[in-house]
């Protein structure tokens, strides 16, 4: 098993404030993917669409402030089964961000590619809680041939 | 052990060009950092410095518009021992470059920033080759409070 991991730090913010991004639908669609839809709720389902695709995830863990955790129930194959972590905290004048998704099976060159975009979408985040706007998908910024 | 992996697709540009951008100390140093010094040919040592501190990396692999590999001999104390990896290959109108650097003994808060700040600096290699003008330090973008 491998894993994707990434740190960034959220200047003017607050682990709230970066909770709340992660965990409404508003939010999500700032930095994220603006086709973001369902429930986020503890247990619910969140879609999230791109253009070459998207995923489904389960909510499994909102500890406000600290810690949210999301369960990959559909999408690419190599997706499904996987889960995506991000926990929050203060340092200073930064709120840090820790991501990791993890259970892949294989690190194949998808992998490579997620790695990649998933910090491309982490500075989004970085962006919309520090400036107001992020990058959201369709208007994310492109790494290679495939988005 | 746990890896970081990336990959990247360079348009307009070559195995051979993204090859020279790995390989000689002007094109690392319009992508990496500045300050970069050494010896590029197989078996040399290449000095590279930020305003945090610098990595020594021997080359141990040259495998022209195909492979290029360095182990970290000096650095912060996580690097040591480590390898970077730069496989390269041309897919339709894009160069692909598959990154990894590989033999970190745990996954800690460090590793997870290296991984992200690895993915800023492919997209930095990413704009050199594509339009002439890279972000290399001490003008790299910021991802947190660890630069």
């Amino acid at each position: 098993m491998v894993d994707i991991l990434h740190r960034i730090g959220v200047t003017n913010s607050s682990p709230d404030k970066v909770y709340d991004a992660l965990t409404t639908i508003d939010g999500l669609a700032g930095w994220w993917t603006r086709d973001t839809t369902g429930s986020v709720e503890q247990g619910g389902v969140i879609a999230f669409r791109f253009v070459p695709g998207g995923f489904d995830m389960r909510v499994v863990e909102l500890t406000p402030g600290e810690r949210v955790a999301w369960l990959v129930v559909d999408g690419p194959p190599e997706w499904i089964g996987t889960t995506v972590t991000w926990e929050l905290k203060q340092e200073g004048d930064y709120t840090i961000v820790l991501f990791s998704h993890t259970g892949w099976r294989e690190p194949n060159e998808f992998m490579h590619h997620c790695s990649t975009k998933w910090a491309i979408f982490l500075m989004s985040l970085k962006s919309l809680l520090e400036t107001g706007t992020g990058s959201p998908a369709p208007d994310d910024v492109m790494i290679s041939d495939w988005h």
